[in-house]
């Protein structure tokens, strides 16, 4: 699906500030896009709720009959490799294909590429049949993705400082942007860098709340034309939610609740008002 | 399985009252059924947690193996559409057979049917195979089962109010009965037409609230002969919950919390005061 | 994986007491186990929440591709039977091979087994191919595991007092420790028998709870040396937190969220100071 007439036709060279988040948080909710999530089943419920929360409209459409068509007429496609199958890597392949025919940007999430082989091979068949817009990985997956030795299971063992001069050269090298989540996220599109420094160690303590960013940053390349402010857009909604979730968290399972109570109540007031946008 | 010595034998035409539904929910907790579901993997656990909460019994069998032998010993089957794979559609065709012969009821979710061609054809072949006690779905889904136009994702863009007449004639053609999900739901066995009133904006906030509708549909349709009873009450306990869960939320996340609890607190007393049946 | 240095290495003569089991959460925590989950798509997120919360390193690597490479990684493996597929069965069969190999102890949630055919014989292969550390059911599973009939659905319908007897049986036959969960929890090595009364009935009432537990005796068997002292480690920290839950909660969906504040929030100090164990 082309940009829609509500979409932010954000020119690349205009500045990512805390205006520019607020902006695309306003045309997401304006026109809510369609996000085909092919993911895995451990956040699927997760995921289609944060989604819903920050105003987008989730469609979990992976198998392999159907994946392709369903792509073509998404706002934004996410693939994430938490717990790929046979039948749903057909489907991702498919989706990722048609996606490129029709002009949807597609987000890639590379969970724990680099700790296993089948997958990273997946990963980078995936990435040759169509660039994403985006690609959003801890700083262990980004080094992986780019050659470099992975982590040990879904959690990284790299910081994200670390990973960020290898990302800009993984981002020149497929034109897209690479997204380094961590205690302060790293984004770049290979030329310009974004540091955004929000967000909430709990985060680490409840299932797929990286993956859940993944499908956000698809929901906003659904809206906005720069990746870059798609991806910064994404991950200032996630983490300012998470920060007011905190506060009135007992733990994790309450943390979790409140991230979906406080996504949904994000205006884009609060989040210009709060995001903390890094000088590089 | 043969409807156990608690059912309630309500002959078709007695009415769907207050005091109906309210004795189908003390009919449920009493001996409560054993529900299978094959649904999709996004709101299996949610599925699951709202068939307890209410006082069924859920057992999630949807492998090829399996599938049938268990439909012959649940007291209802929901088969949900919103993931299928070949896998779990080989399990659906199979359970939907073996409930025909042994007499046990199944509800069908027809989740964005009408979108997709692959999970539309699957629809048609569930039903021809086996006519369902209950079709519920949006109007979209409704219209498309029917032959008309589809919908865009898994949201309803057609109104309920304008579905139900063709719901009455797709509830006669194959001898069943059809709801329509909406802010006021329409049930009709193709001759009756019961609107409910109940229910909160929030109930689309959050994924599967639709799904778990038509597995509590399932489970009435093991306690009541009459399905258009089962459906009815499915939708007041539903429905009636989340108004309570509403009052107590501070957004999606929350609500879908207090929901469970609610419809464990929900008592026949307080379903027969707060439904409201809307007169044709 | 051997052992690692911050393993507690027990010796099986010395007491499963207050003291062992708040020192095995101690353990926990110092050295976060890996554990490979290998479990039902219905309670796939829970588990890792509450793996999560608890204090391990939860990692649902379930495909044939990785399934086997991945156990040889892990700390502890976790194969819970709820939903399994052609796909899955084949990867719990290569993980449990390997885990084999490795030195890795695994656990086996039976999950309705002796009420299908199909994954009682696949249960019965995975116990073949190398023995499971720990065996995790209610009564219903542990008697059909050892030959006698089973239950119907997921839920019991014998008592854990009525099991422990075949219980020890099974335990000395496979060389394995056996669980069976209910208001008492009755852990046996087929010599010793611990019994743990902690816990409240809401843990029935959501989903994959018992599912869970499970889990956690993987996370415990990766730190400790003597299974019986990981079961009853496990069980301790789960139901000990769900007794804080349970005064915490209005009904099933809070109780859920609670459980895993509690797991969090749970010291070694009030596992010790609240844990009931009877004598035999």
């Amino acid at each position: 699906m082309a940009a829609s007439p509500l979409s932010i036709s954000a020119s690349h060279s205009e500045p990512i500030d805390a205006v520019a988040l607020g902006d695309a948080l306003t045309a997401l909710r304006a026109a809510p896009p369609l996000v085909q999530c092919l993911t895995n089943v451990v956040v699927s419920q997760w995921t289609a709720n944060v989604l819903l929360a920050a105003g987008a409209a989730p469609a979990m459409v992976d198998n392999a009959h159907e994946a392709a068509g369903f792509a073509a007429i998404s706002g934004g496609v996410l693939v994430n490799l938490g717990t790929p199958f046979d039948d749903t890597a057909a489907a991702m392949l498919a989706a990722v294909s048609s996606a490129g025919e029709a002009g949807v940007p597609w987000v890639l999430d590379p969970v724990a590429v680099g700790v296993m082989q089948w997958r990273t091979t997946l990963a980078q068949q995936l990435i040759t049949a169509n660039a994403p817009a985006i690609i959003r990985g801890n700083a262990s997956e980004i080094l992986a993705l780019a050659g470099g030795s992975g982590g040990k299971g879904v959690d990284s063992i790299d910081s994200a400082e670390d990973a960020v001069e290898v990302a800009k050269v993984l981002a020149r090298q497929h034109g897209t942007v690479v997204a380094v989540s961590g205690p302060i996220d790293h984004l770049t599109d290979g030329e310009r860098v974004v540091m955004l420094a929000n967000g909430h160690p709990m985060m680490t303590q409840v299932t797929g709340v990286g993956c859940a960013l993944g499908a956000l940053m698809a929901a906003f390349a659904g809206v906005v034309a720069d990746p870059l402010l798609a991806a910064a857009a994404a991950t200032a909604v996630l983490t300012v939610a998470a920060d007011e979730a905190a506060i009135h968290s007992r733990g994790p399972g309450s943390f979790a609740v409140g991230l979906l109570d406080e996504l949904a109540a994000l205006t884009a007031h609060h989040l210009i008002e709060h995001v903390r946008i890094l000088a590089e």
